[in-house]
């Protein structure tokens, strides 16, 4: 029998397309939903235990009642303020062992993982649960970059990288050499949204997502889904590179349609780390 | 007599603020005014020639006319793409020559002062007409920043100058060792506006400006003015950081004085590049 799976929902679809994947493999589950993030229109059905984000205790009695052995944190997760957090006293003793206030998203989920596993559960990525929701090198649909594009990619993932060195952001929109915006903690959506009123005439930019060096694999990878896509298109851009085997794909043929019916290139290209 | 000073005048009101410094001194100049960039109710009456981005060679024949030796550039202007920018010889030249496609913007700058001192006029720096323009290091006004916000500073300088290094941007805004936002093309005042809708519960975040490491300072330098220290306060900030002797005071007195009512604090820093 496979080992029962705990799920830490956040927000999104990719929550659901993992309570799904499982079903289909016969996978036993228990859910935790994150109020505030989760969509409970989405998962809802599914979850065994609703928390806040400081509730971190209930969390880890709920997966040992249930006889959990791994756990699967999935979906974004905005990062709150230690006054919005109200901790619990599980989650107060992991803030005050990691000194709260001083670190980065990065660290955070790194101790997170550590503390949640000296639990005795093991964190696994989603990827070692649905194995084809990586992003996989080259051209998705059918439509391919130009000498253009492929320089803004070159030059987009340069600032990807070195954003993410220093754990601000995965995301960069680069439009013939320009640096248009670069992602903190306002999204990737906000940030396409936006870079509709900073973009130039002529060929459009590329939207260039990156895993952050050292950040924690089996948490918060960078994400595409079908909004990614008709957002870049309303903000002009021509096409989206993602870093192969380190993005996850939220229902990849639905992105790969809509990119071929919008027109817009998606390509999944090697990063050396 | 004074050397007569060639203003290039860009956008915001450093182009007045460096006329009546000329003025004052009894410092004969020309100013070409930047259309779409320069502010006509603000500097129209002394603007001796207006041209588009394009028309660098109807401004170097202009100031050959009128004598210039010193040429200063001064105000923001954003970087156009090449099809907008519709250039004249001169600048067709230019852009042949530097390889227009294959910069960012520090570059361009450097680029565009050299070749610009090949026709014979010198570029200087606004800090070597105007003396009391820079920041100098120090709590500007009455407040000062408390912990929480000297580590929010320290944070942001580190993010500044590595976003800096790569070309990206000068400012970012950190709240509670959170970093809400950091600028690319849309300027601070965007960059303010949007982390009202990103910020925590709590102590409110900090704004940062550093001068990039490697851009020239005789243009460009990062800029601050009342303005700035309204924005600030109206996304929730609490103090604005900016580094010593590297960034340009638009009416000092009144940014202070600004400060000081609204309950912002302003300090300038020094860093070691």
């Amino acid at each position: 029998m496979m080992k029962k799976l705990g799920i830490i929902a956040g927000g999104g679809h990719l929550p659901r397309q993992l309570i799904d994947g499982c079903r289909a493999q016969g996978r036993p589950f228990a859910v935790v939903g994150l109020k505030d993030f989760a969509l409970p229109d989405s998962i809802g059905g599914d979850v065994g235990l609703w928390i806040r984000l400081g509730e971190a205790g209930k969390a880890v009695k709920f997966f040992h009642e249930q006889g959990v052995e791994e756990i699967v944190m999935i979906g974004p997760v905005r990062r709150p303020s230690l006054f919005q957090l109200r901790p619990d006293w599980w989650t107060a003793k992991f803030l005050a062992k990691i000194g709260f206030k001083a670190f980065g998203d990065d660290h955070l989920l790194t101790s997170v993982i550590k503390y949640i596993e000296t639990e005795g559960f093991k964190i696994i990525g989603v990827h070692e649960v649905l194995g084809d929701i990586l992003a996989t090198e080259g051209v998705f649909g059918k439509i391919k970059p130009d000498a253009q594009a492929l320089a803004d990619i070159e030059h987009g993932v340069k600032i990807a990288l070195g954003l993410g060195a220093l754990d601000v952001g995965q995301s960069v929109i680069v439009q013939q050499g320009i640096v248009l915006g670069v992602e903190a903690v306002e999204g990737t959506d906000a940030l396409i949204k936006r870079c509709k009123d900073l973009k130039r005439d002529g060929l459009g930019g590329v939207l260039v997502k990156t895993k952050k060096p050292q950040q924690e694999q089996r948490a918060d990878l960078p994400t595409i889904g079908v909004s990614t896509v008709e957002n870049a298109v309303a903000s002009g851009l021509r096409g989206i590179a993602v870093q192969a085997g380190k993005t996850l794909i939220v229902d990849r043929s639905a992105v790969v349609a809509k990119a071929d019916e919008l027109g817009l290139f998606v390509v999944g290209i090697k990063i050396q780390e």
